[in-house]
């Protein structure tokens, strides 16, 4: 069997992951040589996105349970360390725990295991087109959508959340325009929102993150749509850092702003935002650049600050979709996310 | 006579200013050749700050008419061409018409214009101290202060606009602790406001623009300083992009925005922000970086949007200081500034 897509394929026992890193200007795979490999690359950010991750972390695992046939122990104990790479993106943990039940459950688990994780990256594409379809549904013709940070076929197995929702509407014939923020301090707008948009020839705009509120003044965003990292039962989420203020801007410039997730970013453990854990990555990234494209510093070494994502109430959000269901505030606020969820 | 600056110095007709593209790992000095040199200069942001480029400008004009004895029309000619090398700062067009005036009532100008541009400088400087000192007057002992872009000794000849509120609360003894937005694309938070606040020895942390939202929300930030380009008789202002989204989220966190300028920064013509052109800079400065630092792309080459400015309306100002008065919100929208500036 070969599964394939934009940002990871598997075959077999190969697995290999497209190096996030190197683009926009070069496309290289990485084969994916152990879990311990995959910690690396999560952590490097060569492989990012919350969904990706998710099924990226249970390949690599299925992989090596087929190839080296560990111990159930071992086997659980790699699974906690593959859990400790990211601490917010929750499709991770949702995907070690699928991947982890049917360890506990049968006796010859390598198999079994490989077959859950490839149900994982059918699933996620599959997901994709459905949530896409739900989210291009509040998407009109001629809309000017701003997005932040990378949600397309780079964060997910599929066609994406967010940008996911944009290309499903573009293709639908809806002539829209795509504003992308760069995302500081990793830029995965500037390097991969852009680099995705372009593939798709979807009209789109680079601008500096805070160039969004002026453009939102003048009237010139319609829409706002973001992934997330995970959902919590109150509809409070959390996604890359800056989110929260788009969501602010958003709401002082009473423009409707959407979220698009798999049901793999709900966690059912999390009662709200206040649960969510944040990330705080090194002091560099602040101070400059560093990527394939060359690294440069331009900040004395000096005190920074640097949480990898931020985290927004429910009180800014117009809808989330999840899977096929766009949950609207009310939806969310009247608790219709945790009824289901928890 | 000899006049100096951290940004600037004037002895008889030599005028040097600091490179500001050159820090903050170069403290390079550039004698200024001529008004033309001093448009390029002006241009390539070596030198930047809405009053010192006023004061930079008229210097310029004042040591080349003592040096080379221009027509009364070759004056005016090249006092034209200087006013265009930055569209928004108004400082610029209110030093060059305060000279202009020297040469319209005289007939040996020369000496009188460069009398003229001695005082601006020294202006400037007095102007720094008062309204330093107005500014402080509303930082509290212990506040957490953000600012965005350079607003210090590097955009004045004196303390600064918004940064010299804050230097001189810190040397009031108030314990400050400040948050430097980098300012993208041309991070002159990064590169020059750590530099300052380093050499002023005042706490303070580095962050992402789109990172300010996400502070206001965990009570980490108690007040929002920043300097402006122009001022418009109703109280709305431009400033260095960005600082409209600033001002949103401080508005949405109920937390206090204040502004500080000089009164050279007050455009008497200008009615509202409607009236205030904003200058769209080139593509490259959003798809990478470049600097003495280096020079990096990280974005294939695509379509952006690069304003250097935005406006903030008045209704997100808690108050504006110029020169030793501080205006209220209320103030400005009954008129005070307009009554004083028309």
């Amino acid at each position: 069997m070969k599964l394939s897509a934009l940002s990871i394929r598997l075959e077999n026992t190969k697995l290999e992951i497209i190096d996030q890193q190197m683009l926009p200007f070069e496309e290289k795979w990485i084969v994916v040589e152990s879990p311990a490999h995959m910690i690396e690359i999560i952590k490097a950010l060569k492989v990012r996105g919350a969904p990706l991750i998710g099924v990226a972390a249970s390949a690599s695992l299925a992989v090596w349970a087929i190839e080296t046939k560990p111990s159930r122990s071992e086997f659980v104990k790699m699974a906690e360390e593959l859990r400790q790479s990211r601490p917010t993106a929750v499709n991770l943990m949702n995907a070690l725990d699928r991947v982890l039940s049917i360890v506990q459950e049968v006796e010859d688990f390598y198999q079994p295991v490989y077959e859950k994780a490839c149900e994982i990256f059918k699933e996620d594409i599959e997901l994709c087109e459905s949530m896409s379809k739900a989210g291009a549904s509040v998407i009109n013709k001629g809309d000017r959508v701003l997005t932040h940070c990378n949600t397309g076929g780079l964060a997910t197995a599929g066609r994406g959340t967010a940008l996911g929702a944009i290309s499903y509407a573009w293709e639908e014939g809806k002539e829209i325009e795509v504003y992308v923020d760069e995302t500081r301090p990793l830029l995965q707008g500037g390097r991969l929102t852009v680099w995705e948009l372009e593939k798709l020839k979807i009209p789109h705009t680079l601008i500096c993150d805070n160039m969004a509120g002026f453009l939102m003044a003048q009237g010139k965003v319609d829409k706002v749509f973001v992934g997330t990292d995970r959902i919590a039962l109150n509809g409070d989420f959390a996604n890359k850092i800056g989110t929260y203020s788009v969501a602010v801007l958003a709401h002082y410039h009473k423009i409707p702003f959407y979220v698009v997730a798999p049901s793999t970013t709900v966690d059912g453990k999390c009662i709200s935002g206040r649960d969510i854990p944040i990330e705080e990555r090194k002091d560099f990234e602040v101070k400059g650049v560093e990527g394939s494209f060359g690294k440069t510093q331009w900040a004395l070494d000096t005190k920074v600050y640097n949480p990898a994502f931020d985290v927004t109430p429910v009180d800014l959000v117009t809808g989330i979709v999840v899977d096929d269901v766009l949950y609207s505030q009310e939806d969310l606020k009247s608790g219709k996310l945790k009824a289901k969820f928890i």
